[in-house]
């Protein structure tokens, strides 16, 4: 460690940003493995890829090999508008747990977006762009990576239609008039704008919707229209190359200061925060240079990795997509009413479902009532309202910070704090009036939709 | 000019922040008007003023000779956790604009609270627990001081009671919930718990509430109980001195790369912004060093300097506030039903009334559906949806830079985005529904308002 004053927030300057997103699947000896046809069940060709995606986002997604991608001008430029992002010394955290610990937070909340999805939306943005299209479609659940991905075709004057789970477009309304600012198109899903909307509302007329079921709306909006393409939020092993800037940026301001990470955490939905976030620390474990502890942290209504099964499974309810091998809960498991907040993806992105197989990386699941009272803490002393999704990152740093003041151990803590709780303020009303509850899947539920798994040779 | 690149970003290390607030009364010839009491008439006491406000804030409130004052230590370190605030150069605006201009703002939204309003209430709360008291009351409209107030008050672990004007407190439900994640006990005004709120309710059943009307409660609530004091986040000068670390910030980064601006932009409701952003530079212009324009901009709807008269007035509806003398359109007065966003005043600062009134500023009136206008273009190219309030002054600052696209002139323009829009989707979705209209006040109907004014000897 350093003598150098650590200041509250470290800024890079802009000389220092990155310049390449960095690929961890070329540094793992055993890759990820390959997607597959939906209607073949063999490996995906990037031909049969690249009616669902954009050129060179396909090129990135199979890309294994490669360790660093340049970040095109453009996206750099853009960067800057809102990066670099502080990462911040938790001095006020640290000093209200009176622990040893030195806890750090790189905080990707300041953006209009208020998450750290803008850093994935803008590079698929440019390279549909790139590419003459006209514009894209996705899905969006509780709204950040619509919002994102909004912005980013606002910049670029692509045209952006958003499908957004109906129980979200309902009761988050304010979600919904950002993106219209920003010029999206935005349709509550499922919607009769599509044939498998048209199919799932026959059979289940009073559904509120699922990220599943708005994916298979995206994609076939994309794939069934000339000029389109479809994008993703998470999952995708291209979305954790484009996060890996959180992790780089990390990167450079702690070796700017002489600090190393003993532990590095994030919370884990689809896994882009938490992949972007590990990645270049994870590329030196994997290098041997190196050794970190690195914790997901995933909500107890949606455990793919603590309770999950690591096999084949679909992407999205419709079955549109190509097949993944991923810890999944089963493409037909909804966490249940009560869950608040983002994380509610069945399954988990491929890269880091390797990783943690291979006991690269721990995981744990966290109840959400004990997640907004870390929330309410956090935000008393470090000032930052945070999304219930980096909460649970925050709750398990909190929870380490606490076993260093048991054995006195200064122990250096990294967590990501991926945005901002301003549009989760229905579930910090329910935690503020008590009315906040816990459920946990029982085993007859998760064996019940782990058993609708694709049988895959 | 310096040759230096400018920085999308320029962020202040920590040891380049100020560690004065710059108070702009020492460099005034002609000293705002003094307070007066409600009860004689005359100029207010320290005595007086110590029942509603805290004591050091009383001796801010009537210093009009010291030019620097120590910011406290403890307040320095909260201003780590969400400062330097980022000088931005809108690159993107300017190539939008396609204009020779040199467009910067200084923008004071990434903070939970959401605004500027964050400098002032820390130094606020800091200076009531100084004193031993338990805690602070205050009103709140939109809720961006209330929020402010609360984050401070949980910092410092102060009793927080915020009386919101009720049809805010029914309409903004998440900014009540922000402010009750922080701890704070937010009444909708008016409310039984006062004996104003009490009378004002007997004689208006039906009233959605005021401004003026919330403030007369916290100040009945501050004064009737023992450790209280009563805050408030804006006209002040006690406030303008606080929010001087906007303009402080802004100045040293300018002089740190060359930059001098031309024209300074902010938008005006009671002046704590555009007071904090103009002050050392207006500091320069009083002491006859440089010359600098400076443009407030106010809602046609709520003119208080264009169409308001210059005079004393009471500053509450109760009348139970020392009465100041500013440009007002009478505390009578209140904003048609269809205005959105703050900046609904009756008054404005005592400091800016005077500089007004003496030549120095200027001041405009601008519509709302312009301003949104302005406030959508702005977020589809720099990325940060702002607030109405802000708006108005991007929407000068874009009236500005073309007009020097007309004559080629480079003029460089610093405006002050105070915050961020987030909370404020209900007006932007009328806006994108195209169901914004504007509303101008007859002469008729401020004269009818101005005409309640006190007659003072």
């Amino acid at each position: 460690m350093s003598d150098k004053k650590i200041p509250y927030k470290i800024y890079l300057e802009e000389s220092e940003m990155p310049k390449q997103w960095y690929n961890v699947r070329a540094d793992m000896k055993k890759k990820p493995a390959p997607l597959l046809s939906p209607a073949t069940k063999k490996p995906v060709t990037a031909e049969e890829l690249s009616h669902v995606f954009c050129d060179e986002l396909v090129k990135q997604e199979l890309n294994n090999t490669d360790r660093y991608i340049d970040i095109p001008t453009e996206i750099r430029e853009f960067y800057k508008m809102y990066r670099p992002s502080p990462l911040v010394r938790a001095y006020c955290l640290e000093k209200k747990l009176d622990t040893p610990a030195k806890i750090y937070y790189k905080f990707e909340g300041n953006n209009t977006s208020g998450s750290h999805k803008l850093n994935s939306a803008i590079a698929q943005a440019y390279y549909a762009k790139q590419q003459g299209l006209k514009g894209v479609t996705t899905e969006t659940g509780a709204g950040q990576w619509g919002t994102a991905l909004s912005m980013a075709c606002s910049y670029f004057d692509l045209d952006c239609k958003v499908y957004m789970v109906k129980c979200s477009y309902e009761q988050k309304p304010f979600r919904r008039e950002v993106m219209r600012t920003y010029g999206a198109d935005v349709t509550p899903s499922p919607s009769t704008t599509t044939e498998v909307g048209r199919k799932i509302l026959a059979e289940y007329p009073d559904t509120n919707g699922s990220l599943g079921c708005a994916i298979s709306e995206a994609v076939e909006s994309a794939t069934s229209k000339e000029g389109y393409r479809y994008v993703l939020g998470s999952v995708l092993s291209q979305v954790l190359l484009h996060q890996s800037v959180i992790g780089m940026e990390s990167k450079i301001a702690m070796d700017k200061y002489g600090i190393t990470p003993d532990i590095i955490i994030g919370c884990a939905g689809g896994g882009s925060n938490l992949g972007g976030l590990i990645s270049p620390f994870m590329g030196e474990k994997l290098r041997g240079e190196k050794d970190y502890r690195f914790i997901a942290v995933e909500p107890a209504s949606c455990p793919s990795l603590t309770r999950g099964v690591y096999a084949y499974d679909y992407c999205d309810t419709g079955k549109v997509c190509p097949l993944q091998k991923m810890y999944t809960l089963g493409s037909g498991f909804m966490p249940s009413a009560n869950h608040a907040g983002g994380l509610r993806y069945h399954g988990m992105s491929s890269v880091l479902s390797e990783l943690y197989d291979e006991g690269l990386m721990e995981a744990v699941s966290v109840e959400q009532t004990a997640v907004f009272e870390s929330a309410q803490k956090f935000a008393r002393v470090e000032g930052i309202l945070p999304a219930p999704e980096s909460s649970h990152a925050i709750k398990i740093a909190i929870d380490e910070a606490m076993k260093c003041k048991e054995t006195g151990e200064e122990k250096t803590i990294l967590f990501g704090l991926t945005g901002t709780g301003y549009f989760d303020m229905y579930a910090y009303g329910a935690y503020n009036d008590g009315r906040m509850s816990d459920y946990i899947p029982t085993d007859e539920e998760l064996k019940k939709s782990i058993n609708t798994l694709p049988k895959i040779d």
